[in-house]
């Protein structure tokens, strides 16, 4: 646990004997398609099928929209691997929304008719009055969720997400360096992206600056938060792309009270990154962090996800405390559950 | 209360202390666009904008896909008001749900990708392959639904649909009369379709006979029914298409100890209907009938609720007895919410 300890245990034992939701958020952001600012996908045509597939995989076992099982060709899992094992561990049900995805899944999903966001290296994201239909739909949506659980978890998948999160950060003065699905982070390249991007802002009004610089998944989460923070708790699952929703809530208002963002500690001990540092900056929150203990599996492509490849995404850390608090379970026991899992899907590809 | 009077008082007893959820499935059959057939919605052209307009109002107390507000000219509103009175006098929540609707509501809604169905009256209202993919996608949901709460209210929205009902029931063998939204009912002309359509039917497959003579709705909610009477306790909010949605849900299997039915006097003192007796034939559970004191209106528009217009509808009657379950108002207080949701209303059109 970070930033403030004892905030932290309350929060934990507020929401341990309760109700959990996970609302997983599809969306999209171009900045995905410029070359080599991410793996989460093989390329920038299969990219766009990664938030479905792995809403599919939440939701099936499977993914219905690719063939393929989601994994790379060497092993490495999806992340919602991480989060469907902590789901299913702790019967924690979740609901799939869509707020800009560029495909859509093949599940009930919430829709909100959003489209996804342009890529910020050549145009704005979004226009204003985009960005305040987001806002908007996330705050039903989220006062909709809040009302059907004690804590609501919320995670997302968007491609090209930590480049936009920087943008949004560094847009509103925040002292940022975002994680990569990638080890070696292309930093250089983010940066060069982020500047360009934020030479468009010309105005101070918060709507106008995340449309220039961000992305649909910001927007709406941050709408989500500041209307279901008023009614239950809520914490946002994810790394660095979380506290960019964090700072834009920040503007737009929420209830720190019931606001925690919790991840796992491949992404609080990311040297690349300052996790910790920049909620700190942001809000008087706590910031939860979870070992799923993975760097002890038997499968190279799980142990990845602590060697930096991954870290977080499809609201996995979150997850992984929910489940943790609502069964006991310890990291050894739920390397167990997710190597199970691993051994599942692997056996999946051969049949 | 109807049927079996304990197993009602057992049902209202282990709901009463709970949480309470309205799923409102929205729907289109082609068959409401047969001349004379139905009043939801003032002719063929503006009938499919019902269930958006109900959806749109339940949600922001106005609609946005039509202009006007949704009452008739001379002062009947949708039955939609009796729904939002109820469930924001007891701040019971509520999710929209698109299970082929031929228009989408201009608010986040769960989407399912189902098409409307096809007038019965000249073709299959859908394919075989069609059905299951409804049934199947409602099981999704409603697991997914009922493990958000203690008691799973299904209302429904979807012109024509008291024709379909009639097909269903009749093609399960099931004696049946069904309501309709005009107090003049016009049963020859609504027998006249459903042998033209039964005519159709050439399996036994309950996939199959409803493809030929139902519409999405009852596919779906079936499905919802079979899926969340498995983990929680659910209410069937509505007349005598909910007895069309239990004639079918008996094929493919539902837990009747968790399920009863719900609906307005209006619907079971129906001379020109047999809802309790249809309930009685289909499955051993409860009928549970509310009466809202709409005959005690000021407001002719209310009171005509009473005289046989509109009867129920968007789940109304259930979600009436889940409010004053919660609340412990009775039909004079409910009465009194209700005339202030009408003034409300009204007032909008002046505006």
């Amino acid at each position: 646990m970070f930033g403030n300890v004892e905030q932290a245990q309350n929060f934990l034992e507020s929401v341990k004997s309760g109700r959990f939701l996970l609302s997983f958020v599809m969306s999209y952001s171009q900045t995905c398609e410029i070359p080599g600012i991410t793996i989460a996908g093989a390329n920038s045509e299969s990219m766009k099928y990664t938030p479905p597939a792995d809403a599919e995989y939440l939701h099936y076992g499977y993914c219905k929209t690719i063939d393929n099982i989601p994994m790379t060709p060497d092993g490495k899992p999806t992340p919602a691997l991480l989060t469907k094992t902590a789901l299913e561990s702790a019967s924690i049900p979740h609901l799939t929304i869509n707020a800009g995805s560029k495909i859509t899944p093949q599940l009930p999903f919430i829709e909100t008719g959003l489209s996804f966001g342009k890529n910020i290296s050549v145009e704005p994201a979004m226009t204003d009055s985009e960005v305040s239909s987001a806002v908007e739909f996330g705050r039903i949506v989220g006062r909709n969720m809040a009302s059907l659980t004690d804590c609501l978890v919320i995670g997302e998948s968007i491609p090209g997400g930590t480049t936009t999160a920087l943008a949004v950060l560094k847009a509103f003065d925040f002292d940022a360096k975002t994680s990569s699905s990638i080890p070696t982070n292309p930093i250089k390249l983010k940066n060069e992206v982020v500047d360009s991007a934020i030479k468009r802002i010309d105005s101070d009004h918060p709507y106008s600056v995340l449309a220039k610089v961000g992305d649909p998944m910001i927007a709406f989460v941050a709408g989500m938060l500041s209307s279901a923070s008023a009614v239950s708790k809520v914490m946002l699952a994810g790394g660095t792309q979380m506290t960019a929703v964090l700072a834009f809530a920040s503007k737009i208002g929420f209830n720190e009270e019931n606001t925690a963002i919790g991840t796992t500690s491949y992404i609080t001990n990311d040297q690349n990154a300052n996790f910790t540092n920049i909620v700190k900056q942001i809000a008087d929150i706590p910031a939860i962090s979870v070992n799923p203990g993975l760097n002890n599996s038997k499968y190279s492509g799980l142990k990845a996800f602590s060697e930096g490849f991954g870290k977080e995404g499809a609201g996995a850390g979150g997850s992984i405390i929910s489940s943790m608090l609502k069964t006991g379970n310890d990291s050894t026991k739920f390397l167990n559950l997710a190597e199970k899992e691993y051994d599942r899907l692997s056996s999946l590809s051969e049949s």
